[in-house]
């Protein structure tokens, strides 16, 4: 009774959805339309994305005083300038992503034929490799949903706020890059709804062995729904592998902020150094990082709408890795504890390996596990595709994401700033704020993409 | 198997020492001796705290450009203006410590003739009611334990930075007042040594029991102490008296943070507006929130040492207290989501009612429950005591903290700014930075304090 309690108020979601969910993981037949179905989403209009010099953007403009790329709404984002002093001496300068607000993205679940299935959205976004990719029911800012940019309602978003109809399986702030926001979140959320609803044009039910088919195709489902769907209550059991015990983990974390502290403030973009500015571009000269640009985008088919915006582009591929080592249930995962100018406590938990936009070539040291990673056998890489960060911020921005698995010449402790967690673990510091980067989140999805397949993962 | 491995990852802190921690707590009679102790610690040597103007003041100074007040070495903390604006368009504007510095809070335990003893110290702070008041082990910022202010070494802070040689029992980056620190956190930590250690002058060991006891009284247990205390896995047993799911709390936590957007800036002191600044204060013209001071100390025994600083000064005495309802177990508490300016995750749970600065008396509408918990018989009382804000950063600040019971008139569902947590549910979210506030936390400790008493809370 007192552990059916604790059950009640802990994990209720994982067993109240668990099942369900493992369920609608072994269930639908249909991915195979979806690639076809974004075609014709983006046959069935005008779309268009030029680059334009900075000065042909329209209600955004260059501060006259900072520099920074601002929109005429002051709402919105803006691109400023961020310096990081680290305690070390050590001072970094870069151009930074500025959007205080927090925005939802939402997925709505329905049971429909005794499956779970997850609406999900052929979404276009301008900085989206194919511009159409899947995306959450709801994907939208604050300015978006509560119309500050007198465009049309964004639809479903009276099931997530407001009068919210649903019963919430997730519903928390994360992060998004560290290297690119500053301190950004957008609200993930998970709702089921029972009542029948329209399902519009742009939208289809897809039970997640649908979406987990979908997860292995190269720039299809897009960030915005990976990092929602890692957090689900999936999948179920409470099998845990975890060598460490989540006071140790939490204490290991705590450890590393402590010894990264910093100041981070936001300066005039105009007065970084080692940034030069082009009418174009605002790029380093060595051409590491990321640079800023600006496109003016087409869209719509019945309607048409004209818009332009800032991106930030990567300059190289980067690659984002998790090594996995089998138990007798669920996978362990070697984790990072990996501070980012943007981070908004300091550091996260990301993938043994992430080196999103540096590249590794002109860095002092390679970072560790590189090439460990890059070196495994293909039959040790369990997951491996291309996948875009968001396209409404980032222009055509895709990182190898790979899950490989380790060998016995992988023996040892790892180093400080790494830890082995259960993948359960894992999923539970996901349940709160600032702890798992976007990175790990969308390998977390990729991971349970791969949930009750042998070798790697002993059905729970 | 699975559930034992579970608890190992989970919980293993609560389920390895909670029955320790337990005994510890039954146990010790020596309580008595402390208020006598700290006496004689105080008339050892010579302690003189006095008021002067903030030009009097050495290696601190009011910067010319912006009315801060900085310590010469740039670290430290400095007073500085800020500015809130709401999502609402109101703004608000006062002083704020900003102390970027992340310092250790950490209480030693060690078992000695079969119970769990914690090292408890007698520390003087200029602000404290009293001077000396009983603080963790080890109570110290960055600076003093790295040795930028060429103090003495902190002592004992090697079992806890560096090379730690304790098991931890909790380790976690905890914030404190809202109300008047920029986004300020302390690492809070417990450790257990098995070794012999030379006790200092200045320390005791203190069983968990003691400690509770001397909770009971005004003014003695410090908030560094108290704080630490709330994140011990304390009490044991699994019980979980917790109406709404974890998933349910996180949830309308990201709801209330996500309807409290706003803009939190640093701005010149000396353009706050509202404000007065004279040669010895800086305050608010109608009186309410804190007010800016400097002293002079003189401390010792053996060596003298004097210094000055700047302290915050409440204006009113403040009241925090917990509502709190049985159940066949542990009790349930009425936690308010609340939102302050320094507060670094924007909203954080609180005291069902938290008045600690502003007082009420001139505010538009009482804070919900005030009237309640004040009209409270004394028999619905379980816990009163005025305890000190931190006196290395405040001057003479106490808070009445009170636990008070519910009685029927107390029906239906609170506000929507208010949940019921099970005590268990409210500690494991004490577990993650970000999300209880050091009022409430001071509460934990003191509701912790009455484990096993009748009636409120049936023996675990």
């Amino acid at each position: 009774m007192a552990q059916a309690a604790t059950r009640t108020a802990r994990d209720r979601a994982v067993h109240r959805y668990g099942p369900r969910l493992a369920h609608s993981a072994q269930a639908g037949d249909r991915a195979g339309g979806i690639p076809g179905w974004l075609d014709e989403r983006r046959r069935s209009g005008t779309f268009e994305v030029r680059r334009i010099p900075f000065g042909e953007m329209v209600k955004w403009r260059i501060d006259p005083d900072t520099g920074n790329l601002v929109h005429d709404s002051g709402r919105f984002f803006s691109i400023e300038g961020l310096t990081v002093r680290a305690d070390s001496g050590t001072t970094w300068s870069q151009p930074i992503i500025n959007q205080p607000e927090t925005g939802v993205l939402g997925i709505l679940v329905k049971e429909i034929d005794g499956v779970l299935r997850f609406l999900m959205q052929a979404k276009m976004e301008p900085g989206n490799i194919g511009l159409f990719q899947l995306g959450p029911t709801v994907q939208a800012t604050r300015s978006n949903y509560t119309g500050v940019h007198r465009g049309r309602p964004t639809p479903y978003i009276e099931y997530f706020v407001g009068e919210r109809r649903g019963e919430v399986l997730t519903d928390v702030l994360q992060s998004e890059q560290g290297d690119s926001f500053l301190r950004k979140r957008n609200r993930n959320m998970v709702v089921e709804i029972t009542e029948d609803i329209e399902v519009r044009d742009d939208y289809r039910w897809l039970t997640l062995g649908e979406i987990h088919q979908l997860l292995a195709v190269d720039n299809l489902v897009n960030m915005d729904a990976r990092t929602v769907l890692s957090s689900l209550p999936f999948p179920p059991g409470d099998e845990d592998a975890a060598p460490h015990s989540d006071t140790e983990i939490l204490s290991w974390l705590t450890g590393i902020k402590t010894r990264h502290e910093r100041e981070v403030v936001t300066s005039p973009l105009a007065r970084i150094e080692d940034w030069r500015r082009t009418p174009a571009e605002i790029a380093r000269s060595d051409g590491r990082h990321l640079r800023v640009l600006a496109v003016s985008v087409q869209a719509g088919n019945r309607e048409v709408t004209n818009w332009t915006q800032p991106l930030l582009a990567a300059q190289r591929q980067g690659i984002a890795a998790f090594i996995v080592r089998r138990t007798a249930g669920e996978p362990q995962v070697l984790v990072q504890g990996l501070t980012q100018p943007g981070t908004f406590d300091v550091a996260e938990m990301a993938p043994t390996v992430q080196c999103v936009t540096d590249g590794w070539h002109d860095l002092p040291e390679k970072p560790p596990y590189l090439d460990y990673v890059l070196a495994v056998p293909d039959d040790r890489v369990h997951y491996s595709a291309l996948l875009s960060e968001e396209g409404g911020r980032f222009y055509r921005r895709d990182n190898r994401y790979l899950v490989v698995e380790a060998d016995e010449t992988l023996g040892g402790d790892p180093p400080d700033a790494y830890r082995w967690l259960g993948f359960s673990q894992l999923k539970r510091f996901t349940g709160y704020s600032n702890h798992v980067d976007v990175e790990a989140r969308t390998l977390i999805a990729c991971l349970q993409s791969l949930w009750g397949k042998e070798p790697l993962w002993a059905r729970g």
